[in-house]
């Protein structure tokens, strides 16, 4: 019952080797444009036509968006467009889709989720402001895509569309963010939104613009100007960067030695024992003073914690626990901490990445156990991976040597998708407790960390081993979907937003539903799409 | 393919009838006790072992409910307890949950969260506060009906637990609001919650008053003594009632004769074209002045509906599409919405039964379009019925005869479960024509409905057939899965609660695990539960 069909994903590319998307940049106006080679696909097997995508389109996306905030800090606006004529993006592929495994596509929708985010993150901590030049029509994805951009614009020809044919023609939600940002970023009516989500050809410029689908629209003749006019009003709004953003910091690849039981970075390594289901993520305290580039611990380690993260998703479904350890000096740990401090535009970014990461530890779909130890570094900002766990477990030594530090970085710097800091979401209802924490300054041992319900548990010397073992041993044997779904219930409590919502609500209907007949089985819509005869449904409603 | 294995289902009870419960009334305290027949199961093929429920219970939980409030408003503090020896409530029956369809178990999960959010519907807005005593252990769905009371009290006798114990025994969630009541409303922290939900044994009572997964506990030798003091305390804390609280109004059943294709009640008629998966419902406004009794319009025409509502649930899961009517006069209408304005315990009664309907109706996964033609009373309460469903078609008649009216009924009588009004949620980001609509007096013609964007769209008397026709038909052909799923979304869009997080996303990843091989698969949790092998999971993570 392996679902893992595919071969190893890797997450590195860069600009100069784009296949589908070309970058250019002109001052402080970027522009990203789609032109997706229909016979280079991720594996063989379909056709990327009409600039639709695949998880290999994704990831230089994903990479364009974090290398324009740390190489091109001069960008104040990124307008994406279509590189084809009449055409901005068909949405994810539908063949790539339908031959994929259930667990590819929740993975795949879980990524194209995140970085559409980053571009939202972008503009909200970076002042780099998407725009969509929709110079064609926009569907499924494609209009995704464009909801995930502060503006959109739509050329008036007579014939391009912005439509999301997913319900109609597939059987299945737009799932990436297209129902939510709808409702809750665009406030469309949801009468409207209904109409819209079940109109296969959607609407051309006029109506778009009339039920607030896009932001504006210019007929062929002035669109160039109409759409230069918009960035250059963005840039001309955007607030001054601090100095230093005059000088970019180029972003080298990641390195790794990467086998199938083992990730080795230098700050991160992964072991993989594939036959208990488990990986051990341990990630190092530095040990040199910090730079200003992107070798710096507080970047260059987070990127392959980063990187770490996205590889056991994608190459290791069978891994369904991590255990989390940060290790080394803790007070080299708040010395990074405390040089992202200087108000600096690289500083600025490096906090707002390593908050990106810790989102896409919160939305892992294993679970994790944080492993405090003597010798341990979880302190400041890695006392956030503690913070993200669904367990912790903390050593009470005999000499009280092994201690937590928990500093400001907990109190804002890293937002959950919620809104939230994980503290303030660990104490719902206790405010006065989350102020103790706060307040107290210096190391917290084990009695410490269990007094404020920083830690699950605290076992002695005695029990350490033993109870360790048998709860790792006891999450291994229960059901995975059990544990997925559960987690992603206990994990975001409190308060909701679009983010949430995406990864809570609509993720959880469209897995549902990447998973009814309806959709997937043979004489499914998604199976089905392009076939000359029509899906054959089960039409009792659920 | 068909999923409907089982028998119609009538919601029609009376506490002289219960089979499962017993309700007393002593002064402004009731006790229900589960007392659950082993050997009365709603079906045959399963047993009712140790206080474990089935359909059949809840829908005396459900009636009781409801009884008390319109039957019993002397009573302030209700003690739900086991009237077993050492055993409270062990959830839902398992060996119905394994033999029952997919559909069925997401509808009796929908109807029994229903029934614990009316359980704290009463405490909040009728003064009837109801307090678990767990007399033995609460496991699973006993658990979670506890948490739907305000307070929950754990007998201390060294035996006694409270548990969750759906992820380590059967591989789903716990699903009827356990996860979210948690960490929502309970405020348990998350890595304990996590700790709960995954140690199937539970925690006795000093671990459960520790975690805050009960509010107290007592031992059995002061445990009547105990929770007597507690339903005092609670009684003495309650508001006092309106003068007309003295004189409760009995509810009669519900009249009406249901065949398979007609359900005909005094005021509701539904019409089903089962060869075209369509419903159509038409309430009809009142034709006498209200009364101070059950037989008011305001009441039985709206218990008519709450009951029509559930038997196309149920029994008609092949219908998607319910079309919408409200016809008569609808000053009657008006003029019954402004009779529950007098302040009296009855008429707050009434409206809050009222709020309760709409919702049911909101969490149909039936598609719902409103038609307004001539001669319709959509107005005041009834107006509500337009504002919940997808969409709505409104006539636009030559002489402009067709109009609709909105009230103050839509400014906050009846809140969805988001907390907003249905109005407000029409309108999100646009407070201006919110402000418009509730300021406008009188009839609103088709062309004022579309300039404030109350309707979905307003064909002329040219049009109307055609489109109204073409929408139904488009309609039934989709994946009834995805519009489900679609709905749900853009139904809640804006401000999330404990409410819409237990029926938008708890349910949904509760769903999506009810396919999943590894809790119902031949050899999954659900299955295997009581055999002697091991469940076998694939344990690729998703």
């Amino acid at each position: 019952m392996a679902d893992m069909t595919f071969p190893p994903v890797s997450f590195d590319t860069h600009p100069s080797r784009y296949v589908h998307w070309k970058l250019s940049v002109d001052g402080a106006v970027a522009t990203l444009a789609m032109c997706v080679q229909e016979d280079r696909p991720m594996w063989p097997g379909y056709e990327l036509k009409l600039n639709s995508y695949d998880l290999s389109v994704d990831l230089e996306l994903a990479d364009a968006v974090q290398r324009l905030r740390f190489e091109h800090p001069e960008v104040r606006a990124v307008v994406v467009t279509g590189g084809y004529d009449r055409i901005f993006c068909a949405g994810a592929n539908i063949r790539m889709l339908a031959s994929a495994s259930h667990a590819f596509k929740v993975n795949f929708c879980k990524f194209t989720n995140e970085t559409r985010c980053a571009i939202e993150d972008a503009a909200t901590h970076s002042g780099q402001t998407w725009i969509a030049a929709l110079n064609g029509t926009a569907s499924g994805g494609g209009y995704e895509l464009a909801e995930a951009c502060a503006e959109i614009y739509l050329v008036d020809d007579g014939n391009s569309a912005v439509s999301l044919p997913e319900v109609p023609l597939l059987g299945v939600l737009p799932g990436t963010g297209g129902l939510t940002r709808l409702t809750d970023k665009r406030k469309v009516r949801r009468d409207v939104a209904d109409l819209f989500c079940t109109k296969a050809e959607g609407f051309k410029a006029r109506d778009a613009v009339k039920y607030r689908l896009v932001d504006g629209s210019f007929p062929r003749s002035r669109w160039a100007d109409g759409i230069a006019a918009r960035a250059r009003a963005v840039v001309d709004a955007a607030a001054p960067r601090p100095a230093d953003a005059a000088t970019p910091v180029p972003l080298p690849a990641v390195q790794g030695a990467i086998t199938a039981t083992h990730m080795e970075y230098r700050w991160v390594t992964v072991r993989i024992d594939a036959h208990g289901r488990l990986a051990d993520l341990v990630i190092r305290a530095p040990d040199e003073a910090p730079r200003r580039d992107a070798t710096t611990w507080a970047l260059q380690a987070w990127r392959e914690l980063d990187d770490a993260l996205l590889r056991l998703r994608f190459n290791h479904l069978d891994v369904g626990l991590i255990t989390l350890r940060a290790v080394g000096d803790a007070d080299a740990v708040l010395a990074h901490d405390a040089a992202l401090d200087d108000g600096t535009w690289f500083s600025g970014e490096v906090r707002a990445f390593q908050a990106r990461v810790l989102r896409r530890l919160d939305n892992m779909a294993k679970s994790l156990f944080a492993i405090v130890e003597p010798g341990n570094a979880f302190a400041g900002s890695l006392f956030e991976l503690a913070l993200a766990a669904d367990r912790s477990y903390m050593l009470a030594d005999d000499d009280g040597d092994n201690g937590v530090r928990v500093t400001s970085a907990s109190a804002g710097r890293f937002p959950m998708s919620s809104g939230q800091t994980r503290l303030a979401a660990r104490y719902p209802g206790q405010p006065a407790l989350l102020a103790r924490v706060l307040a107290h300054d210096g190391t917290l041992d084990a009695s410490d960390a269990e007094t404020l319900e920083l830690v699950t548990a605290t076992p002695d010397s005695i029990d350490w081993e033993d109870e360790v073992r048998i709860a790792i041993e006891e999450r291994r044997s229960l059901s995975p979907d059990a544990l997925t779904g559960m987690e992603q219930n206990l994990r975001f409590g409190g308060a909701e937003t679009c983010d949430t919502k995406i990864f809570g609500r609509l993720t959880a209907w469209q897995n549902w539903i990447f998973q009814r007949p309806n959709a997937v089985g043979e004489r499914g819509a998604l199976k089905m799409f392009g076939a000359p005869e029509r899906p054959v449904f089960d039409f009792n409603r659920t």
